[in-house]
């Protein structure tokens, strides 16, 4: 395997947009096109509650064109997708317990807000390559482990719903105006620069919180689920080499391949820190998909990619990041 | 198979509501929900272009109320949902063609709205039985036949992408809020009291209209291509069987489970009119998804339903009904 930064020597140059490019993965994939030459284009609506956070690119600053702007706002995605290479449309609502709670906030962003830019491409931009974050959670409900991309879709959040949606929207203007895409559907990202504000999004790193904090983390129930954590770095290279891919159209999942049971991502994390066992809340209880491990086959072989950063290492290193950087994404209060 | 009349005696006394219900097949369950002593409220927006025709169930206008309303106001479906024991949820933009001009306004009907019931009934409905009208076209691009349930969702038009939308939507409801409800992804509807004045809702009705106006048929391509028509008294005996049916939840191919080709169809109607073969138009032809045909299989075995009338019936039915009544339904110019 080629180093991935030969690999991606072919940005430089490129036109990319990155929506939500504020956020953990697409502040890496901003870092990282930069790093190849891109030019880079930053959309995001830094929305208080969200993932925007500046700071996540301010060494790129002076070379990215910053837009605050929302995916859903149609004349604004008509100008800013024109001319563009490549666009990693990753602006979303992230949280599956806010989207129940409120379906119509997640269905008009993750699936409109999405429909919105497709619209804007096959208008303005029909040759860009698209990349699109969906997640495992369109699986919902697990029949079998590991989870090949066959496996039906038995949502079980508002969440997963409206990203399959997106997911088919894609498919569709692929297979009707030929727009190029490659969907990802992520098993548990983590790492540096997701927002830690409060405890929605990824939980490994929510716990990094709690125990850079000295508080003590608690496992709902037995703790023996297994998740697929998959490290930010891994997930952005595997995204930025289907952007320089000449792959027209496919799906993959987006993991290790490798399932940890929660209490033991727990001890990882812990070390000092005490662990409790309670019972599960309710609105976090009635999601629960069951075991979730990727079977990444399928990316493998067609991207060339596979996982490099081992669990132990990838917790090293976000515990590192926000030791040294906590204050930028949380008030120590 | 006792007699469909007896098996919705269930009916007498219940409160129903049919959304959409000026249309085809809105109409129809009105009628029969209706002559079963049911107490019906007919929801329909009577958009102009859309199916809705107060003709459809005049000789039950002082039984039933009529509200003149669409399934996207939030605040209007938490009144009209309340007290009802079944809800036929029909309301929608029917034609694919459309769906794919303008996917913002498809998106708005087919997938919002019906997260609006769905919403408006957890709140104030929770005992409630939903039927919703999903279509043969979620499985687009065809891969088999006859296509069972289980088929992969190959959408080829918006339209299509939102009714999976809207299944996801009430799938959701009904694992984590616990909403009974069945899902009938239709093959090919036709018959009486359908919406005669343009061409985009189902194309054998539209010939009828065509041959009683002496007019010539024309058959896109060869005219080889299989479809499953579907008569609307057969579609709606399955849909009110499902609604008095104990099933919780499931989905169900509603379709007579035999293909004919479109050419034999337009033969069947056209008698006396002549037939032309021309090219495809470019907007029909790009979402032509090979043969249908439904597998009846699940529906036979769980409602205990087979389709019990003809094509050739079918479409002397209909014949019949728009040489009577064809005035109510377009202009003779």
């Amino acid at each position: 395997m080629t180093a991935i930064k030969d690999r991606l020597k072919s940005l430089a140059g490129k036109k990319v947009l990155v929506t939500g490019g504020a956020g953990m993965i697409g502040s890496t994939i901003v870092r990282k096109a930069c790093a190849a030459g891109a030019e880079v284009t930053v959309l995001d609506n830094m929305a208080p509650l969200y993932g925007g956070n500046l700071f996540n690119f301010s060494e790129y600053a002076d070379e990215t064109q910053m837009v605050y702007g929302d995916i859903r706002n149609r004349a604004m995605i008509e100008q800013v997708v024109r001319d563009k290479d490549i666009i990693f449309n990753l602006a979303a609502q992230v949280s599956y317990v806010d989207s129940n709670l409120d379906p119509f906030n997640d269905r008009d962003i993750n699936a409109k807000g999405h429909l919105t830019v497709l619209e804007a491409c096959r208008e303005h931009a029909p040759d860009v390559k698209l990349i699109f974050s969906s997640s495992r959670f369109v699986y919902g409900d697990i029949e079998y482990n590991p989870v090949d991309e066959r496996h039906p879709f038995n949502c079980l959040s508002i969440y997963g719903v409206n990203k399959l949606n997106g997911e088919k929207f894609y498919q569709f203007y692929h297979r009707n105006h030929d727009l190029s895409s490659i969907i990802f559907r992520i098993a548990n990202p983590y790492g540096p620069r997701q927002q830690m504000k409060h405890s929605k999004y990824g939980i490994l790193n929510w716990f990094i919180r709690l125990a850079l904090e000295g508080k003590r983390l608690t496992v709902f129930g037995e703790g023996t689920q297994q998740r697929d954590y998959i490290f930010v770095d891994d997930l952005t290279d595997a995204m930025l080499l289907g952007a320089v891919s000449d792959i027209k159209f496919d799906i993959f999942n987006l993991g290790t391949g490798t399932g940890l049971a929660f209490k033991d991502m727990a001890t990882k994390i812990a070390a000092a820190a005490g662990i409790d066992f309670v019972e599960w809340p309710k609105d976090r209880y009635f999601v629960e998909t069951g075991d979730y491990i990727s079977d990444i086959a399928r990316i493998k072989d067609r991207l060339n990619w596979k996982p490099l950063v081992s669990i132990d290492e990838g917790i090293a290193r976000t515990v590192e990041y926000y030791r040294e950087h906590g204050k930028m994404y949380w008030d120590a209060g």
